[in-house]
């Protein structure tokens, strides 16, 4: 095959494909300490804010790193010394939590419930019930490594009718799936620059409740991810305490830009839904099926479960659809054998069925079934 | 004054003013899954680790986040439980470091030095000799807070003699300043991609003996920045654990092959040593002195005493420079007036020309005067 000097598509949880836009913000150099910078982090922030309807209630606190540091950043700046917390586990990214809290040493519980099913917010208010002594829950909106989208509305109002505190990893959903900040109550939402918002990698960030955050001088485990001390600085200074990722916030902002231009959350979801139900239509006629119930579904990655065939090989697949022009993503679940294909990014219908006959292709290629 | 709509130079500590080739490096949205991007990281690595002479005995271990992340993550990484690190300390960086060993709650001596002072290996060997519980130091290479360069060799010597292990912070001479771990004994240097390799903010690395590395599983305070799991993983599976900053890696790709077409460590330090000097000489003829005697100043950043006069106003003086295209950087000293001016980045001695002219016109505009 000659060799096409153009980047592979991104079907995959993040980094994903960014608009051009997006990434020519990146050509320029910015002074961390100027006063054009600091208008930039400011009119970030408040944006992401306004995602969520957290207006005057919830401020947001960028951090440095990946999503995962300002998980770690919240759980460690806002539990108490002896806090205690349920994490409801149906996936990889709700075990990092755990393996989180055991690294730093706190109290957890964990409610392990099946991988293939949503959180039901009514095991999670009998855990509670069963514990007065947890006083917060984690939990995860999107579970990304299968694409279970878990009923966040109903879960934080459990949580916060038996009076604990809610952090919410919103990953992978924040600006593709509505939270409400005013009719959901939580302590923070975490995500990060580089899924849903179509911004690069490189940066996390916390909506937290502004009460809640005042509280926490002092508490973390960590300089580096210490959000209390990361936001006095920045309502101090309005700059970021440690050298900001300058060239990753400039394109949050451009990004956001296009975010607000598509019509936010709900265009942005509505777009990534239309390229789910193409991507499993598409799938279906080649005999590919998905894992989830369609009602589980998020419209942000889609798990498929492999051919049952003897001449399945998930690296020969990958590389074969590579070869064509996109990027995939191995399945996450340990026992079914499965891959995800992702919703999100810069990619329109006509990506999802270029996709989807790059796959049918492949197959062929490998003398896999392409049918249903 | 018309808008010129062209970037400012930066003449500050970091994020610099990089080329446009380094910056057209982050034009492409990589997958972090693919082994296309992560034969970037493997070639990064290997070069950063070649820059210090480490091949054979020191890996290079990257971690998302700014240097701050790194620093902390070096020493939450590498020091045992019951470890006790002793800080020379003569300026801010030098104190961020006590800040983080604070907040990790480990056991820490502050060495206090003079600020306008390099840090004396005599000084270091008696603190050492008077108390074997001390089981690591910690120095800062060049404190950026007032551009000292400390003699790094001479202190490795001392700790090394004292059977005792060193962390180093060489976030801003990196790259400029030789570090030659063939006959500098050390456990971790640690640095950035935004300084002297030219690269853009969003990513640290410690470059760790391999092994004192290998003794460290389960020792981190934290995930997120636990040196070892991200080692184990890199290794394992060519991947980062967590999303990398994949348009800060790749730009850091392309400056690293610029820093070898300049013809590595001695070419760049050169180029920096010029432009201060230039800077310097430039900066006298309008009667502005530097802090430090010529012996003790690295080619990294030059702090000036301010005018004593009292029209001077840091903040006009800041804005003036800056609608001449040039952005300056505060003075990070307590008591004396100061201000900064940086050597580095993708600068060249008409750019110093430039910024001593602008230098000049602000100081007359503001009514300050221009002469020795
Ligand atoms: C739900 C969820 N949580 C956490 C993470 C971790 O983010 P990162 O890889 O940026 O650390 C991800 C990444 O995809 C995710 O999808
Ligand atoms: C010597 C030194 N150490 C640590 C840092 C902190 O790096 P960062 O701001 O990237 O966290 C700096 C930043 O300039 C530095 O110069």
């Amino acid at each position: 095959m000659p060799l096409i000097d153009r980047d592979p598509l991104l079907l995959t949880p993040g980094p994903l494909s960014t608009s051009l836009r997006t990434k020519q913000a990146m050509l320029h150099d910015w002074g961390s300490w100027d006063a054009g910078f600091n208008a930039v982090t400011a009119e970030v922030c408040r944006q992401l804010v306004e995602v969520v309807h957290g207006d005057g209630s919830h401020v947001c606190v960028p951090l440095q790193g990946s999503g995962s540091f300002a998980v770690e950043a919240a759980l460690g700046t806002l539990l108490p010394p002896g806090g205690k917390v349920l994490v409801p586990n149906h996936g990889a990214y709700c075990a990092r939590i755990l393996k989180i809290l055991a690294t730093m040493g706190r109290q957890a519980v964990e409610l392990a419930l099946a991988e293939d099913a949503a959180m039901d917010p009514a095991a999670i208010d009998a855990a509670l019930a069963a514990d007065p002594a947890i006083s917060h829950v984690a939990v995860v909106h999107c579970e990304t490594g299968t694409g279970i989208l878990n009923p966040l509305a109903d879960i934080a109002a459990v949580v916060a009718a038996r009076g604990r505190r809610l952090i919410v990893d919103a990953m992978s959903s924040f600006g593709a799936v509505e939270i409400d900040a005013r009719t959901t109550p939580f302590d923070a939402v975490v995500a990060a620059s580089g899924k849903c918002l179509e911004g690069v990698p490189g940066m996390g960030f916390a909506i937290v409740r502004r009460e809640a955050l005042e509280a926490c001088a002092g508490r973390s485990h960590s300089l580096a991810l210490d959000l209390h001390d990361q936001w006095q600085y920045l309502q101090r200074t309005t700059q970021w305490r440690f050298t900001p990722p300058t060239h990753v916030v400039a394109a949050l902002d451009e990004a956001l830009r296009q975010f607000q231009e598509e019509g936010g959350v709900a265009a942005r979801g509505a777009r990534y839904a239309a390229n789910r139900d193409r991507l499993v239509q598409g799938m279906a006629t080649l005999g590919l099926a998905p894992l989830l119930r369609p009602e589980l579904q998020s419209p942000v990655i889609v798990t498929f479960h492999a051919p049952a065939h003897p001449a399945w090989d998930f690296g020969a697949f990958y590389r074969g659809v590579r070869e064509r022009g996109f990027i995939l993503y191995p399945g996450k679940l340990t026992r079914i054998e499965t891959f995800r294909v992702g919703c999100i990014g810069a990619l329109a219908l006509h990506d999802i069925d270029a996709v989807v006959d790059a796959v049918a292709r492949t197959l062929r290629a490998l003398g896999l079934p392409t049918h249903a």
